[in-house]
């Protein structure tokens, strides 16, 4: 057996989907942005965890305030990506013996601000010694029953969109500082409903490689009408991690109402193809295999 | 501001308490074994997050099984000490670059044989690059409305009991194998429920006296009743972190029908003092203050 990093994160998450233990009841458990759980008649429940540790999401020099912030960002990023609400979160801190409490207290500043402003509640969490630091949020959320929307929506002839510019994410510190794209998932759920749904954190070509494997389609993107952040250029737009705009499609009689969005190209019926469609009408076959954590 | 080490855990956990954004909808957030969350007419939802680290929980030579067991282990045992059952985890892991699929494995296997023991569903994770292994889970759980056990319900003339035998814990590699007391849980709330309960982490004089302090009252405990471990002494038994059995008091009248645990003294009214009655009826102030995580 290879290492980690030579398998390949996302071969061990299909090993975990299929051989964790996993009741009945769960709606959809392992392999989307959340889980979704039963909850009421009304409402179904959203859970998601994301771990931040020092040396691959912030340094030593990242600001603690900024550290928090993206601790929670991540995670509601992930609950706009299903289209719902985020509730409560728990906080696992792993802190060096020299850490000030000064420190400690930044990072809680920055997750609280942030915690206040989408309305979730920090009820618990755990605080333990580490060699480095190391931040874990559990998120929990709510949506109408039966709404989520998972990444196997999407049908041939969708739309896809992205809500915002790609690209440049780390260079820039926007890793560090970004917006959770909620209100524009509320948006969307209000009016339209997207077929599919995922927030782009391996890169677009990778999240789009998502969908695609779990929807079982393929998908033509418009390289002309890819939005680009100043000064990056359209590889890095396809394959930069760390963006967290929402990717989505949507039925085409949808697509021709979502003006405040960026429509970037159509699904199609070869499952697990990218294609990219160029300037002068090249179309290459793209690799869906984007940004990866180890 | 000095370091984390040194202010303490426990003030820095009630800094958080005071200063974190909590909605006026949450039962019971920051400071008891679990949250307690609204969730249907009949029953309240459990919430509770911990961080195993690499260097502190566990060790390079640790096997891998017991690692993973160990991580859940905990989290059910917080469900435990809340008069609760278990029922979704979400789980994630800071992996060295050089892990091998196969160790990874092993750690699943570990939460997965104990998940199925527990009916607990693993419905999400998040997989990370770390330098040292890091593992989080964080686990959700029900109990019957309004009837989650704080750590604020005991009152003075309450009896106090423990589980099972204390102390040695780490010594012995019991932190890694123990079973989490679910079912015994499940048997107080049945027949007794108890006043107030925790589960023993800190060690006993530790958590007794987070008890006192979240219940204002103090307590008297029997040193010739206290039931230890092999070779383990009073000291270790009194001050050992990590021994996971539930530590709970009870009405005077409810205390003699409970044969099958031991009982260990009773609560007092002066705040937060901790008495030890020994064999030549000497009585002796401890420190309340237990094992500490740093």
């Amino acid at each position: 057996m290879g290492a980690v990093n030579k398998l390949g994160e996302f071969a061990l998450i299909d090993w975990m989907r299929k051989s964790c233990f996993c009741s009945s009841g769960v709606t959809k458990g392992i392999g989307d942005d959340t889980a979704v759980l039963p909850f009421s008649t009304k409402e179904d429940m959203l859970s998601t965890t994301d771990m931040s540790v020092e040396g691959t999401h912030f340094t030593k020099g990242t600001p603690p305030e900024l550290i928090g912030r993206k601790a929670l960002a991540r995670n509601l990023s992930d609950i706009a990506a299903m289209g719902g609400t985020p509730t409560y979160a728990v906080i696992s801190l792993g802190l060096p013996k020299t850490t000030t409490t000064a420190y400690v207290q930044k990072i809680y500043r920055g997750i609280n601000k942030l915690a206040k402003q989408f309305n979730v509640s920090i009820v618990g969490g755990d605080t333990v010694k580490s060699d480095k630091l190391v931040i874990n949020i559990a998120l929990l959320g709510k949506v109408a029953k039966g709404k989520a929307v998972l990444r196997s929506g999407a049908k041939p002839g969708d739309q896809i969109f992205v809500t915002g510019p790609l690209g440049g994410s780390f260079k820039s510190g926007r890793h560090l500082t970004f917006t959770p794209r909620l209100k524009e998932a509320q948006i969307l759920m209000k009016k339209f409903h997207p077929a599919a749904m995922i927030d782009i954190s391996d890169g677009l070509a990778g999240d789009l490689g998502h969908i695609l494997e779990e929807s079982k389609v393929g998908a033509v993107l418009d390289a002309t009408k890819i939005p680009l952040h100043r000064n990056v250029d359209l590889k890095a737009g396809l394959y930069d991690g760390e963006d967290f705009e929402l990717l989505f499609t949507v039925r085409p009689n949808d697509a021709e109402k979502l003006k405040q969005f960026y429509r970037i190209g159509a699904i199609v019926k070869d499952k697990n193809k990218l294609y990219l469609c160029g300037k002068n009408d090249q179309v290459i076959l793209l690799k869906t295999k984007g940004f990866t954590h180890f």
